[in-house]
């Protein structure tokens, strides 16, 4: 009966090792220790870096106290926290009992010595407060990161040695594994501001090269923005196969798509007119080039596709590479519809903007020839859903 | 006695989740093995995803056989692995002895039974092969990680059930670190290789603004060069504090510092003359448009300051804001020094490059005017060091 608990508390501290969240890994050990060791509440001082201080978590049960709230916080002077680190009296031990603590304020040695008179005061005050009636440190090497709490047993038994030996050892399992869940929090959060910083900076690059063209300002980034509706659309329809990796690529693809009118002369890009024929081939060089300043970076070959090929038609008449209906990458399809679509309803210093329903007609029309259906398909539906706001 | 190794080897898998590379991992485990159970070798069979194929890797104790080279791998139909993983016979259990597996080949039983006798008879080959007197799994969930097995113990005893017990649990902890292990590993390489795509991206974008000004090729990479070897000397020179922030920060800068550029026409980066002194206050326009390009990309800060202000002089004669001596932030100073440096010993269309000497003179001549002197003082020591070879 007595050891009945350990069985299943060692199963959790077996499993939270690779659950890689401090918060989760916590509840569950809490709630393990409630229903397990069927004491009213269980909770954790967890020392919180920021804050300099130990941040209290609870679970508790169905009949334990609650923490109001404001109270959440200890500072590393707290009795509790200094019983373990501090060590400054010799009662001080590797776990504390409230039942002890009581009988030592009553013993004629503790009467005599003032300084541990308080301090005992205090940590009972401390122990009351939170209900506690067992702790036990969690400490990795060195370091308090934490020290479990218990309420009573539902069945009024007290802890003993071999419960206290348990959950000492349990806490530091539990410290392990917050650790680790620490560590990996870590990565994950670098690896999203990596990943942040790296998009932040292709919209810094692509910008200050569209500032050189005054034609297309914001084109990019309302590009980006029909190319990522459009993939929302496909995904609905089910035409994507790995979704979240074609969607990162894409909007990295979308960004980069005209990143190749670096090498375009600007008297060409500014030109108020329409083009010549002449210049117009060089304007047309603009995929292969972006292709080509990509080359140099690792793991974009579909972004690189998507640059490449966002000026094709499904016909064969698009450039460079004049390839044919499914030869033509589904990124680069979708990012040459919304380059077409934001191209016809932008001003262009030789013609007029089209309206909505005249840009929707025109993509109607070439359906097959200039545009992959499906994305055309995939574009409607989006126009749809949105209630036709693009209009 | 019997127990005595237990101790032991539950520290080490205690501690062993926070070891975050597999191989080490590994190691620890099986040396312990090896030293506490006192057997002549321990190794494992560990599940190699690229290979679809089980690794070996032994600790070969004192008195242990030593794997021959290239027999490092074991198929998934090998029965060591099938024994636990296909369960094809009623006698496959929760571990293999190779004592029960030679009673088995031997019993009535199995001799009437041909599949089973030629599964035996494999196993033991293999068994025999690897000098292995027992093997426990380790799964994760339904997957099995890997196999540990033993060599003989050291004094001739056999293993008990106590033992195998004790090592299936082993197993199985030894299975989750280095599952943990392996997730702490992609992590790492991820933020490695998003490190190396961010760079690898603003090198693609400054070459393609490099390609534009004809008389700038190579600059940014020498001047990235030469500040990294600045860097290295101040480093050794006591001067840095934070290097590692400080190196990764000057990388990224020295790479960006001219991105500027991208504002400033083409017809004046590429004329073939002097400048006036009108197009050169736009030339002069380039560190605070560099800088204003990246201020939408985070932590860039210290970034920034190298871009905005690697113009500025010491005496307080530079651009953009005439900052004077400690103003002027240290990695600004560094990519100036760079940056002065290659444009001396660079052809340009009104004058043709100085000498190494005439360089180094002027460098000389103008420390404390133009240049900081304590990144003057690096750079000579890196020239010196390097033996003059830029001469």
């Amino acid at each position: 009966m007595e050891s009945s608990y350990r069985k299943g508390l060692e199963r959790v501290a077996r499993q939270m090792i690779l659950i890689h969240r401090a918060d989760i890994v916590i509840k569950l050990v809490l709630r393990t220790i409630v229903r397990d060791l069927k004491v009213r509440h269980a909770g954790i001082f967890i020392y919180d870096k920021k804050h300099d201080a130990y941040i209290v978590k609870m679970s508790r049960g169905n009949t334990g106290f609650k923490i109001p709230s404001g109270f959440v916080k200890i500072k590393k002077d707290n009795p509790i926290i200094n019983y373990f680190t501090a060590k400054r009296f010799s009662f001080c031990g590797d776990f504390i009992l409230l039942d002890n603590i009581e009988k030592l304020i009553r013993s004629p040695k503790v009467k005599k010595d003032i300084k541990a008179g308080e301090f005992l005061d205090d940590l009972q005050t401390n122990l009351d407060f939170y209900q506690a009636r067992a702790c036990v440190p969690g400490f990795f090497r060195k370091e308090l990161v934490g020290v479990l709490f218990l309420g009573d047993k539902n069945n009024g038994d007290k802890f003993n040695t071999k419960d206290l030996g348990f959950l000492s050892t349990l806490a530091s399992d539990v410290v392990m594994a917050i650790k680790n869940a620490w560590l990996f929090e870590d990565l994950s959060r670098q690896i999203e501001v990596n990943k942040r910083l790296f998009l932040q900076m292709i919209s810094a690059f692509v910008s200050s090269i569209e500032a050189k063209d005054k034609y297309t300002r914001g084109h990019t980034e309302r590009v980006m923005m029909y190319a990522l509706s459009i993939a929302e659309q496909l995904k609905k329809r089910g035409e994507l196969s790995n979704r979240n990796k074609f969607v990162d690529d894409l909007r990295v693809a979308a960004l980069l798509h005209d990143i190749g009118k670096i090498g375009v002369p600007e008297h060409i890009l500014n030109k108020p007119a329409a083009l010549s024929e002449e210049e117009r081939d060089i304007v047309r060089e603009h995929p292969a080039i972006g292709d080509n300043i990509l080359k140099g970076v690792d793991e974009l070959e579909m972004v690189r596709l998507g640059v490449r090929f966002h000026h094709e038609r499904c016909d064969g008449l698009g450039y460079p590479d004049g390839l044919h209906g499914e030869e033509i990458p589904l990124i680069a399809s979708v990012i040459g519809l919304a380059d077409a679509y934001d191209a016809m309803t932008s001003d262009r210093p030789y013609r007029k903007a089209l309206s909505f329903d005249e840009a929707i007609n025109e993509i109607k029309k070439n359906k097959g020839k200039q545009f992959d259906p499906k994305v055309v398909d995939a574009f409607l539906d989006y126009t749809q859903e949105t209630n036709n706001k693009l209009r």
